[in-house]
């Protein structure tokens, strides 16, 4: 009976929740600009319905009335993220929250203000004040013996801890800088430049979102300024950007978001915590995986290159090996979105660094500026010309998100652990790749990590989808191998 | 403080409302098929605390405390409102409640298959079911000397009762039956076909909106099955279809959607009750005027002309006088929707008869085919020859919608009173329409009908916007003069 009651309660949650994300997809794609102050309302009431129902008291009850013994892997799942997030919604002071949403709110329009002008001095009021409210909230959610910032990046990333993730993530940059020096000493790889009709670019990201298994009968492509994926098992939706001058920003953004989206189709169970994603990091690795270790491998670009051709006659590529050195160019740029495989965790780590010290308090936001561009000549050899290419670049500190970016490299790091056991277990990978028969990945993928929903902790879930602990190996193995032979390093 | 505390929960219920309003827009445009079964448990989620804050306590006990002499006009609409939603959303069981929603759901489903059938006896158990429950409601609702059809027909036209209404819709029979009979006896009026590329309906439709006043910053146009407006204030979406071998179709449905949608972007308030929509009945006096007495005029049609040529060239049409006389084109058919402005009261009235004898038990579900198709021999002088062009034609009771189809003739009665008082204040409004220059005419409906929300009740707000009150003459004068001249009468 407790149980019934409480599952209810997390699947009429698990409702709403669906109902603020499809708003906000909406907000995002379709909203006439003149509805943005309605939607701002209707978001808000949402947001405090569902901080009402993550702290309603009558989730304890129900779990104090529970057998746990006679409960099966799937309600013990249900019960502890219940658990998880009535703990975090109920430690943190409503007038917080509240004092959180309206400084993110804030701090992202003074932040688009600040890019405009290229000045991060506007920009520092905003962001001191929202690294002051999270250090607040990270105070209240830390135990006595813990780490303010573990207190965040649980938020994204459940059950990490700094311990565990430090070395991971830090013990990256030697071979990574040496791999860029490799490169950087080598001739430039050449550009395409050309027009690419936007319809057809559009086209093109639809037909292979549907080869690499995407289901549009479950799921939608459209445009938006900055592509995303959201959505439930049933209802998935992607967006992407086309550049009518750049044909693989469409593409690329495209097989990633399809990424994220093949597993949320995936996820065992639409309306249950135990049936979502299991963290950040492992939705990471699902758009990363498809994007790059698929998106970018040889075979794939062997698939490609007709279709690119067919899309577009006049492209002067000559084969499938030139299209392999296009997609795989290497350049030492300031932006991460912008960034290749061998740079985007150089960028990661810099961001993982500061913010972790400005959490800890170890960091003023007066000093953050130069801390970037010292980290950034260390690390990329090279200085910063401007705000707008360093520490102004990425929206996420403005909204108050600290604790995400490293989500990203542990989804990059995962790539590859799966790349390498999927390449075990299914020997001619490369074969179906080449083919545009993709249905065999997907399903290791559906085994192993998709059906799992929130289960297991994310280590443990790649440790048992691989065989092997998590490790940074099999990444620095890749790029090593991949970027060598492209480089002739 | 009592009513701040109400006017808060007002508010946020109508931004709740809204959302339930944005997520069924999306499922009938954006919704991939297999989001249909997660899209039903979000609306019921949404649907349940909808009723959960209409019915709260706490409403009537902050009214209780109100001092009501010290509110001004807009607030005791509010307080008024909030009573009237209270009394309907408590009077009903909430057991009942959900056995209409079941019923209402699986009737639709019942009826798509009985249509696709042409079979009225595999509907009539589910219709059946739906007169039962709606009575029921409608015994719980009504007064000891009350009438069971004002109390459902209360849901759509607040403050309307059939000792009004009867007389108001009933003497509209003999004069549209005289003038349906006129025109039966003479030649018909050419149809126009060819094929009309839908890119340039849908750009046709968008401009025709814009040159009429809906304003796209604060809507948007899609396509779905069924035209239909939704949404709010600032964010006022409207749809079409598109038929590729008639022009009109999707051209006159916008103007009628755009029509309701003006009158959404014109209200004064979209987080009040007292600042919405007056009833179903003022809201399609909106559509049909524009729909109608400005969309279905010769001076617009003299606007339309070029615009119609430019859009599709090759059209067979030689002037302004001939698409007048296209786009009026009387025909004596089976089907509502697709009824002119001479036969479409006659589809109304017929359906009223009928659905108010059902509600006051005077007529059974076995009874009502053959009912339909006397009174329709009666009124239209043919005979039914197929349930799919009778009594299987329309969702409405399928959903339990009673008392819903006198709005559809109270709209149109309303705005020939609307037009007859406008012609009388805006003396060159012809010119204006000609010209494409519309905006005193939606200047004049905002000041007098969209700009007063529900602060009057409809036959009062008619009479205050017009100087007279509502009588169906100005209807019956200007279908009588308009088809007395098209078909030299």
């Amino acid at each position: 009976m407790s149980l019934d009651l409480l599952l209810q309660h997390l699947r009429q949650t698990a409702a709403l929740e669906q109902v603020a994300g499809l708003i906000s997809w909406d907000q995002e794609t379709m909203m006439p600009s003149k509805g943005a102050a309605e939607r701002v309302e209707q978001s808000g009431v949402l947001a405090e319905f569902l901080h009402g129902r993550h702290s309603d008291p009558k989730i304890m009850e129900w779990i104090g009335g529970l057998d746990t013994e006679s409960l099966g892997e799937f309600d013990l799942g249900n019960v502890r993220e219940a658990k998880r997030r009535y703990e975090r919604a109920t430690r943190i002071p409503a007038e917080l929250a509240r004092e959180c949403a309206r400084a993110a709110s804030h701090g992202q329009i003074t932040w688009t203000e600040a890019t405009r002008a290229h000045d991060f001095s506007q920009f520092a009021p905003a962001l001191k004040r929202n690294v002051e409210l999270k250090r607040q909230v990270a105070a209240h959610l830390t135990a006595s013996d813990g780490d303010l910032y573990d207190s965040l990046l649980e938020e994204f990333e459940p059950g990490a801890i700094s311990r565990d993730l430090h070395p991971l993530l830090e013990s990256l940059r030697p071979r990574l800088v040496a791999l860029r020096e490799k490169i950087d000493a080598k001739p430039a790889a050449a550009v395409l430049s050309g027009h690419f009709a936007p319809s057809a670019q559009l086209d093109l990201a639809r037909t292979t979102a549907t080869v690499l298994g995407y289901d549009f009968e479950a799921g939608r492509l459209d445009q938006s300024a900055h592509p995303f994926s959201s959505g439930t098992v049933h209802d998935a939706r992607i967006t992407t950007r086309v550049d009518a001058a750049d044909f693989q920003y469409c593409l690329f953004s495209t097989i990633h978001e399809a990424g994220h989206a093949m597993y949320t189709q995936g996820q065992p169970d639409a309306f249950l915590p135990a049936g979502e994603y299991c963290s950040m990091g492992v939705h990471e690795s699902q758009s990363r995986f498809w994007e790059n270790q698929i998106g970018r491998s040889r075979p794939f670009c062997e698939w490609l290159f007709p279709h690119l051709k067919k899309a577009f006659p006049q492209i002067d590529i000559k084969g499938a090996d030139a299209l392999y050195a296009i997609v795989n160019r290497v350049e030492n740029g300031y932006i991460r979105t912008e960034a290749d495989e061998v740079h985007y965790n150089l960028h990661i780590l810099l961001r993982y660094e500061l913010e972790r010290e400005l959490i800890l308090g170890n960091l003023e936001v007066d000093q953050i500026e130069e801390a970037w561009n010292s980290l950034f000549l260390r690390d990329f050899g090279r200085e910063v010309p401007d705000p707008g290419m360093g520490v102004l670049q990425d929206v996420h500190w403005s909204a108050g998100l600290f604790g995400y970016f490293p989500t990203y490299s542990i989804g990059n790091i995962y790539a590859a652990c799966i790349d390498q056991a999927m390449r075990r277990d299914l020997p001619d990978r490369d074969d179906l790749v080449r083919s545009g028969t993709n249905a065999a990945i997907l399903e290791w993928l559906r085994d192993r990590i998709h059906g799992k929903g929130r289960l297991l902790r994310a280590p443990k879930l790649i440790e048992e989808a691989t065989g092997q602990p998590p490790s940074n190996r099999p990444l620095l193995d890749y790029l090593d191998n991949k970027f060598g032979e492209l480089y002739d390093l």
